[in-house]
């Protein structure tokens, strides 16, 4: 094992704190920054983690000369100008979803790395490090079951965060769908329509939720995910895929069955950092591998394009009631 | 107890069979007869129920003086004729779905049994006696759970008989869909979407299987029905329902798990006789109970045209490719 | 179909009334007299049954002239008196378990079978009946998996009865499993075993609840039966067959998933008549049949008897801590 | 982060190269040294991991000077004389079971580590980093379910290794299950009964395979545990703990569910490394930490030797066909 991988953590909330104590403790890798506006928070974060540097300005953190590496967990409209920095020092990076706020910030994101001649960024599509999923999509490469003819996915959060838009549970929360349906079937997206019912009197007044988004396919495939962000029960996240010869379901794992007065119960994971934990360790510990051998084999910078692309017909066709055309622009 | 009650059956095929086994053996009836232009199908019917009679002619077997009720399972074609004469013959009927072969029609019948004053038809939507169903509905009636969101319905089929037509996806198959979801939720589908994907390979040259069928609801429920009738490994018929507060799923029994190279196996029934023969049961036991009664309690004419209407509705809806209202006329 | 078979149910307690019902019901019989000392208890279970006759003496009702056929619902302890009647008027019998509280009165009944020179005895042992261990025994005959090896059996009771004693949850709970066990495995049960942790404080005092059974069969099959009387949470009777090659379980069916705060969670019934219902149900049209055809085909008097000694082992083993063995009488 | 802990690798079988691997890229320390008699497999598994030496001798390997921790992966003929050289030199072992291959040895190396002052030594028992089994001791702990009254454990492997003996099926495989007893329930084992069928003829001539395996605790709990080696399809370790107010089930999980001709498919996995790929994971992080923090928290040299004395009455109970009591040596 040669030198530990220097890496800059960029934002230290949730998931920026998570992923310090993932690149110390399982990945093996050596975080030598932390930056973040409110460094107390950055320094909480590093607490415990000897050599680590605490920053208030992502660009300082950055241009560390022990930093070989960059996660960027910072809140999105941040992304850009750290990825494009990243890029011009010639950093590999793993950028939370999404790469940008919007299509065209990531397309130029696309251009940056596209000029610099190599990949050097992996989005955080973690559900492609999912056991489960990446059970699934070898059970597809097979074909045993045939062409894959319809995804059934259902993408389910306790409650959404204070701010959270109709518009974000397409952007936001569908995203990750996007990318699994694009690894998945190895198609791409183009066509969006969403319908929905009432809101549920769960969620906050105005947020429109849940909603049924359809995605149609380049392989004349077809997918509808249920989003619902306030359903108060679980995190579930699950996709059934259905083939011409049979159908495989994913995402209702469980540990262990109580009976009691009641009947017979199983729990439901809260929260996308337990449902995910091992596929975060396995998304970062391939990151730091990848990244310390100075070749990256994730998902890419054009998959977080894609993504933002899709996502934004998608809030089109929220918004207008329409099945909305996918109109991604060409590959650099 | 009193005397049993004397039953004509209407049609020897797969269903009239075992309706004449089912009305002898669990629900304490008499079949005094059984007709079906083919009179050797007829007899192999009626072997072994003594005093039936066996008769070529539907109106012959209807007549009949010791008659006292009628089980319509003859082909969709010949419903209407037989109905309009047990109606002016003042019979209790059990009328295997659908009620006719289009609303106009089955609106003539709900309009001779208006004009009769009484309820004298019942439709054959058995799911409404299924102990699954059963459990659902008690709980969405209970409303713990809130109001419905949506009901993601999945209608799965072996293989398709011959000659089965793209338009009977929705005709034939989700019509039991149709009433499943307005009895359930206790309102009207409002509309009707089609959307689908490429038709499988395994499905017959020009058959659209599967689709995924939309309805809106009166009360702003969304639902989706996956209806793939040749999907290859067993029959298929589960119900979600997504409420505000939690969701509730029926469909998914199974009577053994097997361990065995290759894994955890459980069976899939093939066929909708045994996946329903308890409902099948309590449905023709209910209904002679009541038709010795005099007054039918179970779906009736008037959930059997709203179904036809529906799937008209349905059918114009998958052959447009656009979203189609439902327009029902008004009930008599 | 012929005249209905003209029956005697004697015992109108909980499981007599549930008879009364369902032979009218769903079995096509006619119930002409119901007796129980208790002869209001009687009527309320005739109530609604046309022509059914009260009677406080159990000989009275089965020597009326229009009885056919007997059901023998009452205490334990009457059974043999009743069972002698009826042999003597060579009416067959549909007895509840067990045959008699002892196994010399239940050899007794064996015998005076014997003499009459044909099989006019039934013992209500409704798991044979049941799908799901019919679905198991299938299995089993085909071979597929292999020898049996060892059965892990769980039986399972909210709450015992008052008066339940330590030696009935062998004699009365274990009863059940002694005779799926020989059923399934079509082997004789050799000797018996009887461990147990220190007793459930949810049990009433001085009730040794829960044991583990141990039997031994003489095709060298080992069985272990949990029973557990007082489990507070529901009714429930699983079944897990270990064969060379494979494994089979039976008995977690569950009608419906409910995802809400706290998890996702199936109903488990509370009581055997619910759990049992399709079984009963089938136990009794199978016997109401094969008594109007004269030929009893169900568990006899045989099996009645032999479940009387390997209980009476289990008892002895229960009381001694050691392993008894099973020495039935010839059978005559 | 401090420098990565320098650890020693002995035995460089499936385990051992497994552990190398693990060591290096989830726990983040630093092979330094792999020995095994067969330098060549050392070799290999040494291949990648910079700086790594092979040794033919591990007590060569265990002197080195960069070593400060070792983790035992050997046969277990040679734990005992390394554990003690370990212990000399002072420094943290994580031996893989069992502590050695008798009670006798055990207890020796017990009474060294007692004379060294302090803990220096961690038993391989994974399943208590086992999240399943995490959740159901602290289920357990919790009390809601009441006090536990049995344990029902089934340890199944697809098919034993050459030269498995009889007693093996206790000292190797049902180990895991003493162990996991003793700290779910945190109570001795007291007495071991063995009984078991007919062997399977899956399994090789001469091995009594399967067999049930019956403990007594101090506690007045009630353990079964089936071992069946050549069950032939699959790797399943289960444990259903039965309470006073319920049950609590681990062990079934499964990531996906395929439908195809045939029924509803889970997979088994084939492979304990597999099944506890993650608690072999979390075991190895929280040895390395603790090893590096001075103080080992995990399963100890007393636990080991606990185990193996029960393990031995096992054997014992197997031969005579009797129960037989456990005797521990009092702890030094």
């Amino acid at each position: 094992m040669s030198e530990p991988l220097g890496v800059a953590v960029l934002g230290a909330g949730h998931m920026g704190a998570d992923h310090v104590r993932r690149l110390a403790r399982t990945a093996g890798a050596r975080v030598v920054a932390v930056a973040d506006p409110d460094t107390e928070r950055a320094g909480r974060a590093a607490a415990g983690i000897a050599g680590a540097g605490v920053h208030a300005d992502a660009l300082d953190a950055l241009h560390r000369p022990d930093v070989r590496a960059v996660v960027v967990a910072s809140p999105d409209a941040a992304h850009e100008e750290a990825l494009l920095a990243a890029v011009t020092r010639g950093l590999p990076v793993l950028c939370e979803k999404p790469l940008a706020p919007d299509p065209r910030a990531a397309l130029r994101i696309v251009e940056a790395e596209a000029r610099a001649g190599r990949a050097l960024i992996q989005v955080g599509f973690m559900r492609r490090y999912d056991a489960a999923y990446r059970r699934l999509k070898a059970l597809l490469d097979a074909g045993d079951l045939g062409r894959p003819l319809m995804l059934h996915c259902r993408h389910r959060n306790v409650s959404s965060p204070p701010h959270f838009t109709s518009a974000m549970l397409i952007g936001s929360s569908v995203s990750h769908e996007i990318d699994a349906v694009r690894w998945l079937l190895g198609q791409e997206i183009t066509a969006v329509t969403v319908v929905r019912p009432r809101p549920s009197s769960g969620a906050p007044a105005g947020l429109l939720d849940p909603q049924l988004v359809l995605f149609e396919t380049d392989g004349a495939a077809l997918v509808d995910v249920e989003v619902f962000v306030n359903c108060g029960f679980g995190y579930e996240v699950t996709c059934e895929a259905v083939c011409e010869h049979g159908t495989a379901r994913v995402g209702d794992e469980s540990v262990m069955v109580v009976r009691s007065r009641g009947g017979a119960r199983q729990d439901i994971v809260q929260d996308y950092l337990v449902r995910f934990a091992d596929a975060y360790d396995r998304e970062v510990r391939a990151w730091v591998r990848a990244a310390a051998a100075g070749r990256l084999t994730g998902p890419g910078a054009w998959d977080g394009y894609v993504a933002a692309a899709v996502a934004d017909a998608g809030v089109r066709a929220l918004d207008s009631g329409r099945r909305v055309a996918v109109e991604p622009a060409e590959r650099p």
